[in-house]
């Protein structure tokens, strides 16, 4: 018996050339005004960078998208002339995924921000893909309703960008991430083709699930026009308290504990003494001294009762578990006092070393102990300071590499070591961030080279002329289904 | 501009002949003795039909694979010999999916039934694909965790074809269906590659979602042969309720409100004056006598207090909007009692008819009086019995066409109706069966050709010889990207 393999090397992206561009612009002139076709240097300059540590990649053409059919006619254009098309949200990503790599068009989802609707009854909401996240947050709890998932960035990012990375935050301990979420979505194919996607319903099994795979496809896939997001009810009692520890591995017991308990608080955000060390720097007083790591234990529920039942429960189980302290808020200014410090902590980070490398592993939950030792380890081994925080419940850490231009080799070889020590303990390289350009080339630590080439197969069969989000999310190589 | 179409006509698929499947048949006897080849007809019978009016399909040959190597070498060898193979789970589908419409290999997992490991403190459980899902909700249920989809088959049906199905059950109202636990796949791509999907972690944005893609693919995409699903604490305080009403729009009415009010039980299932009479025929004294339409409301939470709490409030507002009674279960007995008829209705209306076509109908949840409403209406317009019973606070319906010989036109009609006014109130054909080969040929009513034709791109791409299942899902037509 043998098996008949397919394979085909995958194409190398090119950077378009001076008559391509010209060609491109001279279509797209046709459709968009001097508002939405962004030409000069100084007017493209805000797109050539993004919250990733990636560096600067400038697009020779910005447009600005104001509808699906500009979607579509962009799309076509690109296909005619063969000019990449990078799609952009708010530039918010951690992984470099919208920077165009190889040049061409960044397509602007920016003024596509329009909540198109929300229906009560349904518990759902349909939007434009840039939308801020939490504009519409506001907008649906303003009826009683809930968007879960909050990335960090939330008042910043775009929920089309949520989508097209899978986005997480500190509440996906309870509600799950992004994909969650997802109901439909309206999407254009590199081809210009315009699909709808998903059901507008509860539950489907009606054909092949193709809308949750271009969630988290970083847009390499199709280009998300519009999203329709389930919402649940909203919980109106919350419960905030912050428990102190010795150290990151003692609280990662705890809360390791908590959920071995059978207790699901909303959040369980762990900080490091590297992040508490930052916050302490910037805004003295937040948290306590003698602290060496701390937990943010959030709770909710319909009623106060049932919120503060389960805070108890599980600031309990951190007692037992060697917590030093539970302060809780008392009122919303305590809760934002807490939060606040969090919210910002990757920009804080930031500015406590020239340089900064920040990744997004997952590890089994039983393993989140391990795994801070071994950060606190390989920060020891490779002499830079390895800061861990995050989204410890779920097993997610944001492990940031600081250092400065003289120490970059012993800080590469740090990530790396990260890298391999999470997928060792069977775990993931991004939790929520995705793999965008920054992360690409660890993928074969994670995966086999049959995965990738089944996952090269498809960008092939929906992107047949390789022109979307060209060289992000997979390695050159091989496409074998 | 101009869009650049790479379309391509699909495959037909093609019955073997029997030179193939004397060489098919050689090849897997090298590794496959009599007991797990099954190659008289009489031994084969038992798979050549499903749990659907799908009729029967007889297989040429019947393969019980015990490990993955086992399906790896039973696709190398129908690769080799382009002989169709369609997986099989327990053969409780109701859409046809497990049927061998053109002859060839049946894949049986029945044998791949082991429960590989619960991991209490990841909150996950690994499985074989053909494992009960009974079993496992106990096997898991025994250490403090918890499997939330029920499909009523859980007791006869395995975990597998839950996945390549998307199975719901009443409880997905509150916790969603089975995709919403699948975390890691292992599965057989037509070609016999063998590729690890997903992650065994709480979150993951690493690379594109194909276990996603995997899951509701129904076994036309690759084949499962371990699943790594996701478990949640298991709560330990239930309770059941029956609420009477005068008839089946009205409770949807209740149920719509009880929803809209911010509660979310972890079942509103409804049964109709048709499903009533059928239930009390067969178990008398069951459900009130004066009900035209029940409700069973269910709610579970950590403490008894909780789900009464949840309970208490759900019945209000279904006394505020009409409800006749109000039963609540005392004990487990009494609690049985009231379930016993749901779970065994699908067989109950079987008896009261020669002929049964079973719908699985989701409309938005807004929509459910109106859709129930329609229901009656085709029902007296066409002259047959349609009965409307199910997870309706879900919006998913199973309208059951009871008919006979002398009815069949006037029964498709009907059916036909269903799934029109299905799609024009926004709803979808499938919430929880499939499409397997019955709803086939409806798909076109709800989807686009563009989406059919992505579809049909996919499945070439992993398929590329279309032997894996064919005929189902999607009705044949052109290849579009």
């Amino acid at each position: 018996m043998s098996i008949e393999l397919l394979t085909r090397p995958t194409r190398e992206p090119l950077r378009p050339g001076p008559a391509q561009l010209r060609e491109v612009r001279k279509a797209l002139e046709d459709r968009f005004d001097e508002e939405r076709l962004l030409v000069n240097a100084d007017r493209r300059q805000a797109y050539a960078q993004d919250w990733s540590s990636a560096g600067r990649h400038m697009p020779d053409l910005v447009v600005k998208a104001e509808s699906t059919a500009d979607v579509q006619a962009v799309l076509a254009a690109a296909t005619e002339h063969q000019v990449p098309v990078t799609p952009r949200g708010l530039g918010t990503g951690k992984a470099g995924g919208a920077l165009p790599i190889y040049g061409g068009i960044v397509l602007s989802m920016e003024r596509m921000n329009r909540i198109e609707g929300i229906e009560v009854a349904d518990m759902q909401v349909t939007a434009g893909p840039g939308t801020v996240t939490g504009d519409l947050m506001r907008a649906v709890e303003e009826q009683g309703l809930f968007y879960p998932p909050d990335p960090n960035s939330f008042d910043i990012c775009s929920i089309g960008g949520n989508v097209a990375c899978n986005a997480g935050g500190p509440r996906a301990l309870k509600y799950g991430t992004t994909k969650n979420y997802v109901r439909a979505l309206q999407v254009v194919l590199p081809t210009g083709k315009l699909v709808q996607l998903g059901q507008r319903t509860a539950k489907s099994s009606t054909g092949y699930r193709v809308a949750d795979l271009i969630v988290g496809s970083e847009g390499t896939l199709g280009i998300i026009t519009q999203v329709t997001m389930r919402l649940i009810p909203r919980p109106d009692a919350v419960e905030t308290a912050l428990v102190s520890f010795a150290n990151a591995v003692r609280a990662s017991e705890a809360l390791t504990a908590v959920i071995a308990a059978g207790i699901v608080p909303r959040t369980l955000e762990l900080l490091d003494h590297h992040a508490l060390d930052a916050v302490r720097a910037k805004t003295p007083g937040r948290f306590p001294d003698d602290a060496g790591a701390v937990i943010i234990l959030e709770t909710d529920g319909r009623t106060a009762k049932q919120a503060f039942e389960d805070l108890e429960r599980a600031a309990d189980v951190c007692t037992a578990h060697g917590a030093l302290d539970v302060l809780l808020a008392q009122d919303e200014a305590q809760r934002k006092r807490i939060w606040e410090p969090r919210r910002v902590l990757s920009v804080t980070l930031r500015e406590t070393a020239p340089r900064k490398i920040s990744e997004d592993i997952v590890v089994p939950r039983s393993q989140i102990p391990t795994m801070l030792a071994a950060v606190s380890r390989i920060g020891e081994q490779r002499r830079v300071r390895v800061a861990a925080y995050g989204h410890a419940g779920d097993g997610n850490l944001h492990v940031n590499v600081l250092f400065d231009d003289s120490s970059t080799e012993r800080a590469d070889a740090a990530v790396r070591d990260v890298i391999c020590e999470t997928v060792r303990l069977g775990g993931t390289i991004s939790g929520e961030h995705g793999i965008g350009l920054l992360k690409r080339d660890f993928l074969p630590l994670e995966q086999s080279e049959d995965l990738m080439g089944v996952q090269r197969a498809l960008k092939a069969t929906l992107d047949p002329h390789h022109i979307l989000n060209p060289g992000k999310v997979l390695p050159p190589g091989v496409s074998a289904p």
